[in-house]
């Protein structure tokens, strides 16, 4: 009964103790060197720091008493202190690390608890009631719709409080993970669809609107394409005007977040080039892709996404530059502040400045690429999936999915940017970035079974030269940039160390402390160092 | 360029270097002490822990530039080395904390890497050729049931690639994963006929096999009972032999299995000893709960049960006794150490021997009434499931999901160990704990929902009796030992200590270094600190 009750009280201390510390540096956390990287996990640092702090150098003193001399802790063997943390840190850690827990402002209100028993015991109370306490109705297509509406609602429940944590924390975590459930369930979705004939793909959407289902009336885009109409006697600009319609602010919108998402002012403007060429290359294929030349060049990427790049590119600098001070919503004085507090909680807990540099080396001049690559394919699902199954341009459906790829693009993109990011080539791709490609790829998958008549409908061949003469540049640049002129600076560099030191030649080229590494990561290694000694 | 070449290398190196130390720590864990919570975390911890010693350090030296001191990491401050540190430490701890990686046995071989971009890819090249290439065949329901089938699969790729990992990770984490995503499906599963009409849902099953969706065949399990049968003058034992069928070994092995789950004797042999009271109180209900008393008592409590009880608990103390030395299984020279390295990949990775000490406080108290509630209620669920969705006893659904059941248990107690093990109120329930949870609820609703006439069969008035007796008994001892006894206990105490010191009398009854615990925790530890003065 004593250890137990021991046991007990000692962890409660343990536990007790870090808190106060941990508000207590919470509170004011600055970031005054503007681009500094202070990621998610700082938000858990700051919460836990003190707590692990403590854990991890009596871990160091375990060690030492196991004989394992650890250099990075210093002054960690005081006998007394090491023997203490050693019974509770023990404890205290495993339990620690088995969940990840949120306290993001350093106050443990409500808000910012697990809520796993409460869920549950909801979601058990309303399954009761539905199942039990309702007479269940005779209609089998009803009742099939209502069984699927509830195994999401369930699976959303269940998500919400018991997915993975991705990297961003506001404003709340369960916020994120509501989208990284709803991407399993369009994803799945989207499998379902693809898995049909076209006829039944086209008619299973009218059980989610019954207005769906019916083929879409034609429209052109295109028309008269003169800047002033001299025919037109009362507005002769009245071209123009037609175009002003809602997507200019729909574009402008639309590039503002894709800023925010990608957080690069080149990609941006690449991407935002790159769709009107695919545009004009695919205007035989899709007739709402032609537009006039100035629709194309003057109002959309100037105007629109120019405006809306300038803005995000604004915004992004004021995210990186604000000081990230979180103070706890009940330790601010007065009315006002807490109010203030309130609505900074939708901004970023922090904030990672993007620095794709996609020269730096082969991976991340690959992903890149790839990343371009898959952006544009979304882009183009967004028109073809409509196309292909009868969806409104105005349909909310567009829109949602449009919602959607806004909320959890921003997560994939920091994914990606973590991943090319880790030295270790081995590390895992995020869920929800690994989801966004999936999805992309299922919704281009289903435009090519749902109508391989009109993706196939061929390419003019001036279209198909210039695509070509593109592709031979990329290729050529990253031949030259990767391997020639490495190999080159390579054997440049070792003919001049062969001529300085003849003794070192049989050391390895790079860093001599670690192992040498090998494969593409040995080349890679070695024309950093080259890269080095030429800064 | 120079600084991205620089974090580039400084990355790398910092990477380099405690993987060396790791494997070194990680060769050889003892875990000598026998019950010494030896939990996943530890096979975190030991991976990591040489990064983490040098991460956390680091970071209590930002803190000491900051102004702030930490007690607990001495010798933090020199300079030039904190300076260092602060650099590396920052950038590799966030990135490692974004991610779990398992390394296991301190190797990082293709078996431990994640395979998240893999995965992604055999997935794309499966969905292009099966939707591409093959044909699409006409028949809705086939491509429905396909279309669902897919789902399923790619929603398991997702989810045993990306999903959060639990507290085993014994053969590989990735097992664990694949059961929590199974567990999932069930319940969504299971929340979709929850939904049908009690018709619909019968015959839904012949979706999965056409064979269910009939009417089972009465069965009697009762009859004959006397153990010499006089009138059998063959075989005057022949009730004897006609018990000893397929269940015989069936009961041995399952509980066999669960002593492994629970890992507690009492509660084993109680929860052994209630099934069959409860199969005496619903022989009324189910025909086959009907047995006979030396059926009940000798074969299966004390001979089926209680032997799978005894090895299951000499199992237990194997498991806990036994050293914990994991070593790279590239590191061990002979061949046949290699060869017993692979077989004991399938033995846990270390050992938690639980202690519920079930009359510690009312919180352990409840769990574990709540625990032997839920497992009884699984443990019934099977007969009445198959009862209602009419599922012949030897059809291979039954006993998936008693499969099932044994993976998806195990990690669930422990989640629920934890739980309870944790001081503080807050935490997480464990994904896989509230899964099980779930799906045991829904399973019951179902039974209550098709078949209520035979839920609602009136229990006789000698049973009901003995089952309210049963329920006073436990509501009395739980009012007595946690609120009587605390009470007058508590009241002693504060009269002795009145008495005693009566100018420490405004000091708060706790632990006097912390801050005073409120409402019932304010109890609990006052409760504790009297206990502890007992013992």
């Amino acid at each position: 009964m004593k250890t137990d009750a021991d046991s007990h009280l000692g962890g409660a201390a343990a536990d007790d103790d870090p808190r106060e510390q941990s508000s207590g540096i919470n509170e004011i956390i600055l970031n005054t060197q503007g681009g500094e990287d202070m990621t998610k996990p700082e938000a858990k640092r700051s919460g836990v720091a003190a707590v692990n702090v403590a854990g991890k150098c009596a871990t160091a003193a375990e060690q030492v008493n196991n004989g394992l001399a650890d250099p990075d802790c210093p002054g960690q063997s005081v006998p007394s202190k090491a023997k203490v943390m050693k019974q509770t840190s023990k404890e205290s850690l495993q339990r620690r690390n088995t969940e990840c827990e949120v306290y993001d402002d350093g106050t443990n209100t409500f808000f910012w608890r697990a809520h796993t028993l409460t869920v549950l015991f909801i979601l058990t109370c309303a399954l009761v009631y539905v199942t039990l306490l309702e007479e269940t109705p005779q209609d089998t297509a009803y009742n099939t719709k209502r069984g699927i509406i509830a195994s999401i609602l369930v699976f959303l429940c269940f998500g919400v409080t018991q997915a993975k944590d991705g990297p961003f924390t506001r404003p709340h975590p369960a916020y994120w993970r509501f989208w990284l459930c709803v991407s399993v369930v369009y994803e799945l979705f989207l499998i379902f669809i693809l898995f049909q004939t076209v006829h039944d793909g086209r008619h299973f959407m009218k059980y989610i609107d019954p207005k769906l289902g019916v083929p879409l009336p034609e429209r052109g885009y295109g028309g008269n394409c003169l800047i002033y109409d001299p025919g037109n006697t009362t507005d002769p600009f009245h071209n123009i005007w037609d175009k002003m319609d809602g997507f200019v602010p729909a574009h402008f919108l639309g590039w503002y977040i894709k800023t925010l998402v990608i957080r690069d002012w080149w990609m941006c403007m690449i991407i935002s080039v790159m769709f009107e060429f695919l545009e004009y290359s695919l205007e035989h294929q899709l007739p709402n892709f032609s537009e006039c030349w100035w629709d194309h060049w003057i109002m959309d990427v100037l105007v629109c996404n120019g405006l809306g790049i300038y803005c995000g590119m604004k915004t992004l600098a004021w995210l990186s530059m604000k000081p990230y001070q979180w103070q706890g919503l009940w330790n601010i004085p007065t009315y006002k502040g807490k109010i203030k507090r309130i609505a900074f909680q939708f901004t970023p807990y922090s904030w990672v400045k993007f620095e794709w540099k996609p020269a730096s080396n082969l991976r991340r001049w690959l992903t890149v690429l790839g990343i371009i690559f898959v952006f544009l394919l979304a882009e183009l699902n967004t028109f073809y999936l409509k196309f292909v199954l009868w969806m409104p341009p105005e349909h909310y459906l567009v829109l949602l999915r449009l919602v959607f790829f806004v909320n959890v693009g921003g997560v994939a993109m920091r994914e990606i940017y973590d991943f090319i990011g880790d030295p270790k080539f081995h590390k895992k791709l995020g869920q929800q970035a690994w989801l966004v490609v999936a999805i992309t790829v299922t919704e281009f998958l289903i435009v090519v079974k749902y109508d391989p008549n009109t993706i196939m409908l061929p390419i003019p061949f001036f279209i198909m030269q210039c695509w070509f003469l593109g592709i031979l540049l990329i290729v050529t640049w990253t031949l030259w940039r990767f391997f020639i002129r490495d190999i080159t600076l390579r054997y440049k560099e070792t003919r001049r160390r062969k001529q300085e030191v003849p003794a070192d030649w049989d050391r390895p080229v790079g860093n001599g402390s670690t192992a040498a590494p090998s494969g593409r990561s040995k080349l890679n290694g070695s024309s950093e160092t080259v890269r080095q000694r030429k800064s």
